[in-house]
This record gives structure tokens, sequence and C-alpha cells, in this order.
């Protein structure tokens, strides 16, 4: 069985990658970028080449689905770059495809907040998707880069799975049903969504949790289930959001990059300042087993639990990112 | 016969493309930056890509000798990228690395002036290769970037022969004894150069031929058979330094960039505020078969024009391209 998640954003480490290799991941989508201009992306894919350099024997770069099946025949973690907001490009639509050629495979339209493309998911007021977003949209569908509005807002997110001319995805958030935060989906996002054949990555986040760290492994499976009924199963995979050994600074830096002073907290649902505890069944990349487990307890058939853990991902990687037919 | 220019900068348009191809060139190593930072030379690879978007009847990218063998039984023209200065590295040896992923093979480490890494030819004291040199050195050797000291001061390209572990290249000079100008290299570096298996394109740039514009091609093509001699023919081939079409003011950033005011001239031997007429001989990129006659009349067996006029950067391409053994 293929194990795929669709966003880590871990504080990469050999004793992380090792956590992957026990947990049996394949392949692992990593943020790159929250708020970093172009430069500083291109000091953070510098700084992953040096991973790569140093901790070949356990990971490997990959930009198509090709790569994820021969890091999987070679026992090693694939991994996809990805941002989780449009600032590495700047202003520059051109830059799209250059970070296409650098292994760059999903891009958030916003992050929480409004951007030049899209709104965030905590704004008070929807834009929609803007004039220059269409322009990014219609590149990345031209270069294979995926539309990712996992932290964007509702009228964004729906205009985003509207105008696009391929699938795009939410790879890491749960439906609001389960627990109502801004984070979250609503049943309508999830069903336009997949009518247009995107991808659900199912969150372990605990404030995308019903009852947050304590949240049951039971109760995630069960909702796996109901989105599986609501959406088709074969648009769900996981998309953990997992921060293995971050330090809260880090979270300060994708609360609030350079637009507000640190302290600052306004009250949204996951603004508070430390890393809330992993539930105890999901606790490090070691832990994909144990879901894979819960979700057949779930109701799952085997195939079906094979399509969640890893294959959607796949056949959606395979059809995604390489450009436009 | 196979056609290789090892350095070109014109104004690059649909005509210019067409003389490529009327000229027969199968490959052109093209400048894209002189003194842009990373992300000004990120827009200009973004150009580039729409070039190939447009013209792809005409051109194509390459990265590698096989592209290249590729572009010429497709009939059209491989461009493969270059830097004529460290400017787009800044300060970080990373982004070597990521350049070479975006397709750039060459790097001059200085041009006419002090870098970090080098001095420049128009210097009145040489640094010879510095500790940031050495490190970017490394680094270019381990990716498979080309380093070129084509602007670079005698020391310096001494230190960068030696130093290196690859061969390393001057895309675009003549001997000084053709034409005695600080652009142009002393024997001293030639054999040297040709010693560690490194390259020679000779220019027909007219400030470094013998009498200018009005250099004959029997001059230049016994210059190059003198040459042959000096360093032995396979390491010799053509860096043009063609720049078709371009207005004054790209001679005023090549030369001033944002180092000094723009009127400023020092007294440097090409320092004059116009281009040159091109030998008539060598308008345009329509005209390697005449040159290719001019070797043949100067005494160049037909198995050493060949050599000359691309085969000998071809072989040099196919072992300097790729990662380090």
């Amino acid at each position: 069985m293929l194990t795929i998640d669709a966003l880590q954003y871990s504080n990469w480490s050999r004793a992380v990658f090792d956590a992957m290799r026990r947990g049996g991941l394949d392949c692992a989508h990593v943020t790159i970028a929250y708020h970093e201009t172009c430069v500083e992306t291109l000091r953070n894919i510098g700084a992953w080449n040096r991973l790569f350099e140093l901790h070949g024997d356990l990971i490997m770069r990959a930009g198509c689905a090709e790569d994820i099946n021969a890091a999987a025949a070679a026992g090693k973690t694939a991994i996809v770059f990805g941002f989780q907001n449009c600032s590495p490009i700047e202003d520059d639509y051109a830059l799209v495809e250059i970070f296409h050629a650098l292994g760059v495979r999903f891009m958030q339209l916003s992050y929480n907040n409004q951007s030049p493309l899209a709104a965030g998911c905590y704004e008070a007021r929807d834009s929609g998707v803007t004039k220059f977003g269409k322009q990014v949209i219609d590149e990345m569908n031209r270069v294979g880069m995926v539309i990712d509005m996992s932290h964007s807002a509702e009228r964004s997110t729906l205009d985003a799975i509207d105008y696009s001319s391929r699938p795009i995805a939410i790879t890491h958030a749960n439906p609001s049903s389960f627990a109502d935060v801004p984070r979250n989906k609503s049943d309508a996002v999830l069903k336009a969504l997949a009518g247009r054949g995107g991808m659900l990555g199912l969150s372990l986040y605990p404030p995308h949790l019903k009852h947050g760290s304590v949240c049951t492994r039971e109760s995630f499976c069960t909702m796996a289930a109901r989105t599986a009924e609501l959406m088709g199963v074969e648009h769900l995979g996981i998309g953990s959001d997992l921060c293995s050994n971050q330090p809260a600074a880090v979270l300060a830096w994708m609360r609030d990059g350079r637009w507000r002073k640190p302290a600052a907290v306004d009250g949204a649902a996951d603004a508070a300042p430390q890393w809330p505890p992993q539930p105890a069944w999901f606790e490090s990349a070691a832990d994909y087993p144990g879901l894979a487990d819960g979700l057949a307890q779930a109701g799952f058939s085997a195939a079906e639990v094979e399509r969640v853990m890893g294959q959607n991902w796949l056949d959606f990687f395979a059809r995604s990112f390489g450009p436009a037919a």
C-alpha cells in the first residue's frame, strides 16, 4: 500500500525523515514557503537541496508520479514542494513556470489573509478570485501546478474550482460539519470540489479536529467515512498538516509573517501562540499505519483504505503535475 | 557539420532566430544576466520561457549535449543559458545549484570589475580567486556549471584554471598576440587553459579583433590556425560575442550596470558608447558558413573545421554539464 501525505511542515531533520520511513510514508508534499519572497523561497529550496545531499538514503526529490513510484521501490520518501501562499511569485505570473521547473507542484492562492489572488479564510469580506488570480490560475493550469485553497475563503474557493480548467485541491482541511472553524470547508465547497475532479486531504492538526487534541481515531475515521459518502471516496486523501518538532517561533511566522507585530492575537480560532499536542494516535510521521487501521475499522474496504492512504493522491498527481494536454 | 556559438547576446526576436536558422546554427550559449540580481535574472528566464513558447518552431531549451543533438535533428537552434557575471547568485553559493536546475550552464566569476569571486580584466590590481570564489567553483564543479573567465583578470583566470577540478572555459576572447586589449588572453593563460582540458571560444566582436571592424576573414582565420598550434585544435571553438540588433542603451547596461553613472568613460579599451559595426563577413548569425570556409582556406582540414565550428564545444558540454562523477 502506497502512503502519501499531502501536507507536512515539520522541522526537517534526519530524525523526522527516520520517522517518515518508520511510518512507511512514500511521499510528502512539504511546505517550502508561507510569506517568503521569491529569493527567500529560493534559499529554502537551497536548504532542501542540502537535505537531499545529506539524507539521500532516506528522501528524494519528486516532480511526478513516476518519481513517487521510484521512491517507493527504493525505500525512500518522495518529497514534493509546495507553497502555502502566493508570496514567492511576488507580482510576476512568469515565476509560476520558473518555480514549477524547480519542483514546486502546489500553490495556495491565499493564506488566511487577502492576497493579490484571492481572499483568505479569516478575512471579513471575500474578494473571490481576482484579475491577477485568474492569470495565475491560467499559468498554473498550463504548466501543471496544483491550485490549493486550504486557507482560502469560501467564495474564493468556489471561484477557483469553477475557473480552473484542471481539478484543484484542498490539501489539508476537514469538513465544517466535523469542526466548525474558519479553516474547515462547507459541504457546498466539498461537493463542488469533487464535482470538478478535485481532492481533499484530511487534516490531523488539532484545531481542525472535533475536540481538538483529544479527538479519537474513531471519531476522525468516522468523519472520513461520512466525507467519502459526501464527495466520493476517490476524492479523499490525507493531508496531515503535521508540523513535527517546530518551535513556537515558526507558528508566529506562519500566522504573522511580516504583516503584523508578532504579539498580536486577533481572536481567530487557531491564533493561540503555542503548538497544540497532536492526538495520541497520530503524534508523528511514524503513525500512518494506525491511521490505515482506523479507516478499515470505520468501514472502508481494503481497496478504499489504499485509495485514501495514497492511491488517490498518486492518481491525482499523475493527472496534475505535467503541462496541460 | 554541427555549428555551436559559445556566446551570443542579441536582442532576441523572431528575426534573430531566423538568422540563426539561416546560418545553420545548432546551438547558442546565450547571456541571460550581466548585473542582474537573483530575481531580475529569474525574470529574464521568464522572458526566455515566453520566447520558447512563441518560437518553438525555431528554438528549444537545452541543458545537455543530447538536447543539442535533438535540436539539430529537429532543425532548431538549441539555447543554453549563461551568466557573464556572478551577480545572480548574490551572496549565496546555494543559488548555483538552483540556477543549474533552471538551465544555466556557464557563469563568469567576474565581469570587467572586481566581484566577490575574482577580479575583472579592467581592474588595476588582481585579487585572484577569493575565498567565496573557491566555494562557488567547488559548487559549480559539483553540479556541472562551467566556470567562464572571459572578462576576468590574468591571475584570477590562472587561479580558476588551477583550482577548478573540472576544465573551465573562456567562451569569448582572442589571444592578446592578435589584438592587445585587456579582454584578450596571454599565451600563458591559453596554454594553461588547454593544459587542464579547457576551451577557448574565438570572438568576432570588433574590439577583440586586429584592426577592429575592418579585420579581414583571412586575418581572423590565420589567427585561429596559430591559436590551434598553441593550444591544440581540440581546445578551440567559436564564441562570437554577437550582439545583433542591440540598442546603445544595452551597451551602457553591460558596461556600467548600476555601479557608475552611465555617462562616465574610464578610458578602458572598449568603453566607447556605441556598438561597433561587425566585420562585413560576419554581420549576423546567418554568416557561420562563411566562417567555416575561411577556416578551411587558412589550412584547417575538414575534420578540424568540424571540430572548431561545433564538435569541440559539443564534446566539452557532454563532459561538463552534468554532476561531477
